[in-house]
């Protein structure tokens, strides 16, 4: 048996980020996989390599999978409506209505196929989900994701307070159900059962507590909100009169920096709470495009979290966010921090380097080796076809711009993870 | 014959804007359309009109065609690229040596075809379009917008100064040649001729006087951008010191507010400003997606502007702007809105019922009877099919919004002008 016979070698124009400032992009090299992890990138095979084995896309793109860090996925069929309302009416007349759907099993098993093809579609292959509150729909997302081969992190979600009376738990079942869940799911395939607390409003300080202990017994990932608007701050302020802020709520009862902790928005922190954040467990999870939608009181500083060294990826969050493209948040990202560089000069807007970024290495950084094309990396990847948006005369790098700010799920040609080629199912 | 022989009946949910705060939504009804015009909208049909003139899209919408009001036909291909640079930087790298290909006849021809038929696929079927300063080129242009059926301004641009020596023009020239442009095309079909100098920073005062009398002798429509930054603002100060402002340049040169005038911009407009724009006969064009790419400043102040009762229209601004779809130029124009007002909060966020006026009526104003389907009015019209995009449960107006958010060019399955239904030539 020669050397490469379990080799592929992908053939394109190969870019990912090696940081936040510098991308690496190869013109016509071949990426060589094994074992469905890559072994280098080359200019030129070895003279010994099987023909066979050479999967040639031409003058196609080849970049990693996007992670999308943030996506609530019992809202897919709410996106794009009522939003011109106010926070709290949209959630009473719409999010909080259809997430209590998710009772009915057959429901979430039709709603959540559909949400992970589309997220194939979009070509995000690491994601980290916001469920429902319900035990059997949280266990056929789980379970749609692990067949789908995505990588991810979901849960049950809670809460247990200042929620509507059709769509609330008991403290106590709460806890219960997320450790039954944590016990039968902790991982499969690449999926690893999370706890996920709504965001503090909605969460009693014996919830949160019951629920950091099962962070730190089971050595789980926390997903939440945080810091998202300056109305929730004064709520959760008076909710929670011993606590300083809503990240020493989740600080103080584990749920903050003991595991991988990924918190949506972070748009309005102060120096504590910066601080604790530059912990390495921690992700700051930017979603421009809900932030612009509903409960608008801010726009993350991007720029400052980077330069402070603070782990930063993109999110989608569906529904308050209508689009699942990660390559279009990538391009709001840039869009949204020049405007805020518009009003408030003291940041700088984000580059295309910063934002893909986050959109891949940065986002990926808890699951294990995606986002980027290094040795050791899984091949993770999407082959992209631009040539419908006129290619000629523009270089890779520009190529990739342009696919951010003005392409679609037509021009994502082929999904791989783990080297193996992922379908969909046709359009939504 | 009967008297509904040559009518046709198009039943759908038909929605259009009655004024800005006002929109119709009428499910399940009829347009009657004779001679391409609209005679009424019904819930049902007279017994004796002809089966088989009725067109029936069943549950789809049928929305009026938009409006471009702003538009660089021969930035078509630089869309998306090079975002991250400066303005200068921008216009010397990609704007200027991209737009001087044009004096090649050949060119022009392909890339203006390849437009047009993105403009028509993307539902725009009423433009305002920034020619090149090429005599043949612009006439390519116009007679592709005529022959593909469009209602379109369009005319020679001009620029005499401040441009690069490989693109600019001898001021008597470029007098001449307009006069000759106008004189040979004033109107065809539904194009007619404009007078569209760059902006005054490019255009000399004898050059701007010299058009000024052109556009009242020959009454034709104005297009120019205006107010678009602080540092445009300050050169245009400083090269036209006997003004107060651009827009006093235009206004005393004849070039705003004799003929139907089109500025693009208009973020920072002081008092007098907005009172000369206070003529019907001017409109301001927002392009929120350019504005967020090049050269942002500022954001206009939308419903500052909606109230004072100032003509507003929405714009693509490609190049600066990516995507040609003026439906998602209106998601866009809300959302940024949003952010405008976390910054500055003395304007509220624009509402949809003004984003879509601005798209289809207001926008239209200046072309005869279109983006509204009143008696008189042009059937010019779009079908959305959104079954893809999930519509249950949601009533026309709740479609509209997600199709604006989420949907795309695959969601429009029919344009008609004036009755009759045009094509597109395949994707790009």
């Amino acid at each position: 048996m020669e050397k490469y016979t379990y080799y592929k070698a992908y053939k394109g124009n190969i870019i990912y980020s090696e940081n936040k400032n510098t991308m690496i992009s190869k013109d016509n090299s071949y990426i060589l996989v094994f074992n469905g992890q890559v072994k280098e990138i080359c200019y030129e095979l070895p003279e010994d390599f099987p023909k066979e084995n050479i999967i040639d896309f031409g003058d196609r793109l080849i970049i990693p999978g996007f992670c999308d860090m943030h996506v609530h996925a019992p809202q897919f069929l709410q996106r794009g409506i009522g939003m011109d309302r106010e926070l709290l009416d949209w959630l009473n007349t719409y999010t909080y209505p259809n997430e209590a759907k998710f009772k009915d099993a057959d429901h979430a098993k039709k709603i959540y196929t559909l949400f992970v093809d589309e997220l194939i579609r979009q070509g995000t292959l690491h994601v980290n989900c916001f469920p429902s509150i319900h035990y059997e729909a949280s266990e056929i997302l789980f379970d749609i994701l692990r067949e789908r081969g995505l990588f991810a992190f979901t849960g049950k979600l809670n809460m247990d307070q200042n929620s509507p009376e059709y769509y609330i738990e008991e403290t106590e079942q709460s806890i219960v159900e997320t450790e039954r869940f944590i016990k039968e799911h902790i991982k499969a395939g690449e999926v690893k059962a999370s706890i996920v607390p709504r965001f503090s409003i909605t969460c009693s300080e014996k919830l949160l507590s019951g629920l950091g202990e099962l962070a730190e017994r089971y050595e789980v990932p926390v997903h939440s909100h945080m810091c998202e608007a300056v109305n929730e701050m004064k709520v959760c302020k008076d909710l929670f009169p011993d606590y300083k802020n809503g990240a020493e709520i989740f600080y103080k009862n584990k749920l903050l920096g003991n595991t991988p902790t990924i918190m949506a928005h972070c748009i309005f922190m102060d120096e504590d709470v910066l601080e604790l954040m530059k912990n390495p467990n921690c992700m700051a999870v930017h979603c421009p495009d809900a932030t612009s939608n509903i409960n608008a009181g801010g726009i993350m500083p991007v720029k400052k979290l980077l330069e402070m060294g603070i782990n930063l990826a993109l999110g989608s969050d569906i529904g308050s966010g209508a689009s699942l493209s990660i390559a279009r948040c990538i391009a709001t990202t840039i869009q949204h921090s020049k405007i805020r560089n518009m009003f408030d000069p003291q940041w700088d807007a984000v580059t295309l380097s910063e934002a893909f970024y986050m959109a891949t290495r940065s986002g990926g950084r808890y699951f294990e080796k995606v986002g980027a094309f290094e040795e050791g990396y899984w091949f993770n990847a999407l082959v992209v076809d631009d040539s419908n948006i006129y290619s000629e005369d523009i270089n890779p790098l520009e190529r990739l711009e342009r696919f951010c700010y003005m392409g679609d799920d037509r021009n994502i040609v082929r999904r791989y993870i783990k080297g193996k080629e992922i379908g969909t199912q046709g359009r939504f």
